[in-house]
């Protein structure tokens, strides 16, 4: 999507190949919503670690991120030797799947890309077929959002005011992002709304990432405490919720995601409130029967127990990122301690519609269009655990 | 209640008055969680400062420390004239009152002062009334929280595991606080409990003072994200839910209290966990006729948009306040705004229970009960806005 730097507006994708220099271009995530910077990459192991240490982050870019990551180590292969090659891919697959081992989406990419890869016959043609592959699954990426925005744009109505929680945006994929997609599409046809971005504690996704996403595409927003939803739906100021997922169960249409999006699912019940869930379709997972079986990871206490940020004056306001440095403070009680659980589970009578790359569904009917939403395919591509986002 | 500092374990009064000095004395409130320290406001104006600053907050205590802050002006008066002295007498009441413009507290507190110095017939008798008085308006205090525990103390079973919002404990009082009276009651007969502090963004008392007290007194306890409680209900790990109030609606039942008070009612009801309000009968509003009639006040955006705390170290644990001075971070995306809203009203349907010092009431009764809560007497003691706590 477009970003301001200073004067000029540029298009940028989360994740891009440098092709003449072999070089994978990353927003840096850790420094945002601070400082826009844009890393490369120079070989697979500065790619596996920028996935490591979360340079880049979210399910749909680190899939693709990894996917880059393979074709720039197979392209530096020097040789001929197909043996030797293919001993050195499963080196490098394994040096990029070790990055984040709990995340599925680099698995997945990779695995793409390999089979792809290997109906070269030479060194020189698997080279240029991992490319392909690589660049293929990116624009898949793309256009699966897109689809998103297609069919979830129509419902944002001008005027309209949206409640999201957390970050599925585009920098949570390779572009555009599934929550962000229908904003996205609305905006581009004209169509004037406002968002309350949910502060999403304790990472804060929302008013850090989410906010910063806004802000760039020129979207009129809020920050809220996640506190406060409630008290706005009470008041009447919210129309509609639009949340992504992390796991949604194709059997029951359960959906899991970042802590906090089952009690906003509760309050839009309890406000006649739509409540819509954006997907692409490698998060759903065909295999579990119920949402109870959904392992939920418990994160950090020193999440809970503090917040990131850059020092500032507490009246500090105004577009220029006029901060120092970012810190970590101890918000809590000293000697206290924390739960942190990073995800919930939302059952799917409260869910009004899942949005997907294939159309809206009902959560319910998620299971009878499995080959629409490409359960054959795809049947175990889900991530293992919570992608943390 | 009790206060550890270093090895030595002390009772403290959140407010108390030295006699021989003529001093009020205060727990810095503005310091905690991560230093405890008594200040010693030595004249009238030194305890408007106070009141201002909020080095002390909390409606009970304010109201104390400004009952105390007259009597503490009143007696440093030199003189036997009386129309010299009332005069002086005045111009400290509107010195304490102007110190936090907007609270009900310390005017109701000054006022019972005044009404009983004025029975004296000459400035020494009137000098020792208004300490007599503005004593027992603490001890009062002191009394009808202790009295919120004997009520509420036997709601709590051994074992159970409660949730708190905010911070209505001791330190918002004299002494004992509201929504906490039960906890240090059940714990006083030997029941052991967990109590999960909500963190309760944007301020974080939960996370800050109610962690802190329930530290000191040494209940078990940890410390939430407001979005995680929705996930804990759902998985049968909270039984009851105890919160405070800044004005309940005599008349309705309905429950004004800090932000996100509303979600964990909603919550609390759809998986059938008891939700009991605790207040002191100065927070009852005899008059108005409908929550939708109580003014919700918008604080400063900062409060969302960032947080307080010390620098210190993520993986920082341990009972000692290692940490490095208090700053404040901006955590959201430099350019964006946020909307701030300090309180909500939770509907009495939500509500099992009001523990007040005269008993457990079903919001719906409280009009009914109204002489035996203090109708006639404080018809009008209530706050105009809502208090920052």
């Amino acid at each position: 999507m477009n970003v301001t730097v200073g004067r000029r507006t540029r298009h940028y994708r989360t994740v891009a190949f440098d092709v003449r220099k072999n070089a994978v271009r990353l927003i840096d995530q850790r420094l945002l919503p601070h400082r826009f910077q844009i890393v490369a990459a120079r070989n697979f192991q500065e790619t596996a670690r920028a996935i490591g240490e979360m340079t880049v982050r979210g399910a749909g870019a680190i899939g693709a991120t990894a996917a880059y990551g393979l074709a720039q180590g197979v392209r530096a292969f020097r040789g001929r030797d197909l043996e030797i090659f293919s001993r050195r891919v499963d080196s490098i697959y394994q040096t990029l799947q070790a990055a984040r081992p709990t995340a599925v989406d680099p698995v997945n990419a990779m695995n793409e890309v390999r089979s792809r890869m290997i109906q070269g016959r030479t060194v020189a043609e698997q080279q240029e077929l991992a490319l392909a592959a690589a660049q293929e699954f990116a624009d898949d990426d793309v256009r699966h959002c897109e689809a998103i925005g297609r069919y979830g744009g129509p419902l944002i109505q001008g005027g309209m005011r949206i409640l999201t929680h957390c970050n599925a945006g585009w920098l949570a994929f390779v572009d555009v992002g599934t929550a962000t997609a229908p904003l996205y599409a609305a905006q581009a046809e004209g169509r004037k709304f406002r968002v309350f971005c949910d502060e999403t504690r304790p990472r804060s996704q929302g008013a850090t990432l989410t906010a910063w996403e806004l802000a760039q595409q020129g979207i009129a927003h809020e920050v809220i405490a996640d506190n406060a939803a409630g008290y706005l739906m009470q008041r009447g100021e919210i129309d509609l919720v639009i949340v992504g997922s992390d796991r949604t169960l194709g059997r029951t249409g359960e959906v899991t995601n970042k802590i906090g999006t089952y009690t906003k699912a509760v309050l839009a019940e309890r406000h006649n409130i739509p409540f819509y869930v954006a997907i692409p379709l490698s998060t759903i997972d065909w295999t579990l029967f119920s949402g109870r079986d959904v392992p939920i990871e418990e994160r950090d206490e020193s999440e809970v127990l503090g917040a990131w940020g850059a020092v500032a004056r507490p009246g500090f306001r105004g577009s220029e990122p006029r901060c120092g440095r970012r810190v970590y403070v101890r918000v809590a009680n000293p000697s206290s301690r924390a739960r942190n659980p990073g995800f919930d589970v939302t059952p799917a009578d409260l869910i009004t519609g899942i949005i997907t790359p294939a159309g809206i569904f009902k959560p319910k009917d998620l299971w009878a269009n499995r080959c629409k939403l490409g359960c054959r395919e795809r049947g175990t591509n889900l991530r293992l655990r919570g992608e943390e986002t």
